[in-house]
């Protein structure tokens, strides 16, 4: 049988062919009219599919690059701070924030969970600067409470900035980012946004921008407010990643285009797809008689899935690419062989899912051998989803 | 819900990425050594994946413009010849050897049906100067009997060239050319060779190399004797269209790349591609509770399906453009609203398939409400058949 790759990950996603075109075309200077026009439209495009007033700006890097950005032009050596953390990406803040000599107040809540707000509410302190979580954490596949962390930001009256990395939580979750207060929202460009990795794009509130007069932190690359003044004049304070803005934009264009040009519409859309996608997936892995290993609080970004008693979850990853060509991902480091995890944020479809499900059915019953198991149970658990969210809604 | 375009049509078919990407960088001259060894490479790749010892040229046309060639080459006017019609394709033979001056005899058989050996011998004369066919008829999604054909003109010691119209046949149906003594074969670009339109290609014999002699037809652009002088110095006789050339040569190096560089094996693997994924999907359709159109002798390029009574397949094709991006397509001429055919030839997988087969579940059940029908059963009759062959198979 032929096999068409497929990525089910969730960063690199699946590729949108509009995007890839205008990648190819991308043949312009930097230091351009052409290239300043481009780039103005897509920072305004940005800030709609964020959904903020502030200011959003780009740079060349992946999203950790950006997470830097944030924590070494917040805060300074000897900074209290508040890291929320629930799995790899979590640790990622506690780390860069010690690498910039800060000392976070950590709240570590076992690998599938998130955390409560009373728990964050005890952490907090008058002193705290700023408090860094994820959105979703992709290793777990949880979504954290955004809007309940930024109520108790102001509930508290706390002057601690909010930052959130929503590298996968941009486009699977329904922000309102300027009236929650989130200071700072972080994004990736191989995530919801369906172009390569390689771009990052963070939003900076007027909150933000006035802490960071302060910041000792050293930095240059990624000092914002030095990007912030190219952004006003149209362009990039270094040389900027032309093809992936071009494809960014076409990518931005395609988004708006599914809700007739707007791009507001066209985000919540986007969420509304991951939403329903994710309920597929997680009601067919259950009918598979197969475990949620997230099971209270599943992003709609990432599925992540127990494999059964005494198999290691790599089997899973291996059948599904060896056989169909499907590439999905494992567990990060000491979850590795403990889940698997398949993603639904950015250019996904139906068709996508069903397939992926389809072939998740083989592996069940011509590998894994799961007792109990027929065909088309998971298949139909899964049409049931879609019928209901989706046919009978009339979406 | 995001859709992406889907083909599931039989010609064009979907296209192969690696093709696409040979036809963007195909920026060569056609008169000089780069594109005489790009030529060269594709004629003797041609070659090994239809299988046969003769000529194989290419020609910058539709499949019914190397239709006109064979007849406008190989006939001459008032020639008495055989057209085996089971549907719209037969019928353009019926109307080429016309134009041509021919007095074509027509076995015409019922849509949906193929001829029986039978009605072939008592047709086939003395003075039958060739007999064309279509080795699967897209129209009807009929397979026609080529080798039995082909043997009955070697047991009546007949004298007729036999003329196979391959265009969907070719890679989904297995043939033995030069054994079977077929004369000549013609395919085209957007079939089971996962590229664009606009190239047809074909076999000669030197049985037929002799007859072209004696033709007195009117031809130039086609005259096939010059086509082959020109190709045998690495040529085209007139100017060739260099970028699809360029994307059948990576096409055909990924059929080979398949089966471990061999193209004949990788022929035969695309065939059984198709026959599995047809199997599927008439298992499918069939446990939907719909009927085939040609139940009798189905072709793998492509299944026909008679809509429920008293609905025009029109609302099937409609419904799966409309919410899944899913294109199949409805009859041809008069059998426009009474079957819809999908299709399995060239570049699909298991995946393509079961998503298919996932959306039709939708048209069944929220569109056509069909009786009896719950959600799961035409998938699972696909799953079921997918593993008969290919899991239990070990394929």
């Amino acid at each position: 049988m032929l096999r068409k790759t497929r990525l089910f990950t969730p960063g690199p996603t699946p590729l949108l062919p509009a995007a890839q075109f205008a990648m190819a075309a991308a043949d312009i200077h930097h230091r351009t009219p052409e290239f300043r026009a481009l780039y103005q439209r897509v920072l305004e495009q940005l800030k709609a599919f964020v959904g903020t007033q502030n200011d959003v700006l780009l740079m060349a890097c992946s999203g950790t690059g950006a997470m830097e950005a944030s924590v070494s032009n917040l805060t300074s050596p000897g900074d209290r701070v508040l890291v929320l953390s629930a799995g790899k990406f979590g640790e990622r803040w506690v780390a860069l924030t010690k690498a910039y000599g800060c000392n976070p107040d950590v709240i570590k809540v076992p690998y599938g969970s998130t955390f409560s707000l009373d728990e964050v509410r005890a952490a907090l302190k008058p002193d705290t600067r700023a408090i860094f979580m994820q959105a979703t954490e992709t290793s777990t596949a949880v979504r954290n409470d955004v809007e309940g962390v930024a109520k108790l930001i102001k509930e508290t009256g706390s002057e601690a900035l909010l930052v959130v990395d929503g590298i996968t939580g941009l486009g699977t979750t329904h922000f309102d980012i300027d009236a929650w207060g989130v200071d700072v929202i972080i994004g990736g460009s191989q995530k919801a946004v369906m172009i390569p990795p390689g771009l990052a794009y963070l939003s900076v509130s007027e909150r933000a921008w006035a802490a960071m007069e302060h910041s000792k932190n050293p930095r240059y690359y990624f000092d914002l407010r030095r990007e912030r003044k190219s952004a006003k004049a149209g362009e990039s304070a270094y040389t900027p990643s032309v093809a992936l803005i071009a494809g960014l934009g076409a990518a931005l264009d395609y988004i708006a285009s599914q809700a007739g040009g707007d791009l507001a519409a066209g985000r919540e859309n986007l969420v509304n797809n991951a939403e329903t996608i994710a309920a597929m997936m997680r009601a067919a892995v259950q009918a598979l008689g197969l475990k949620l290993f997230a099971p209270d609080s599943p992003a709609a970004a990432v599925t992540a899935v127990l494999p059964p008693e005494g198999v290691d979850s790599g089997v899973v990853v291996k059948e599904l690419k060896g056989r169909f060509a499907a590439v999905i991902t494992n567990g990060q480091g000491e979850m590795k062989g403990q889940i698997f995890r398949i993603a639904h944020l950015g250019f996904f479809d139906y068709m996508d899912t069903i397939a992926l499900i389809g072939a998740l059915e083989h592996v069940a019953m011509h590998t894994l051998k799961l007792p109990g198991f027929t065909y088309g149970k998971a298949l139909t658990a899964a049409q049931q989803v879609f019928a209901d969210r989706v046919l009978t809604a009339g979406k």
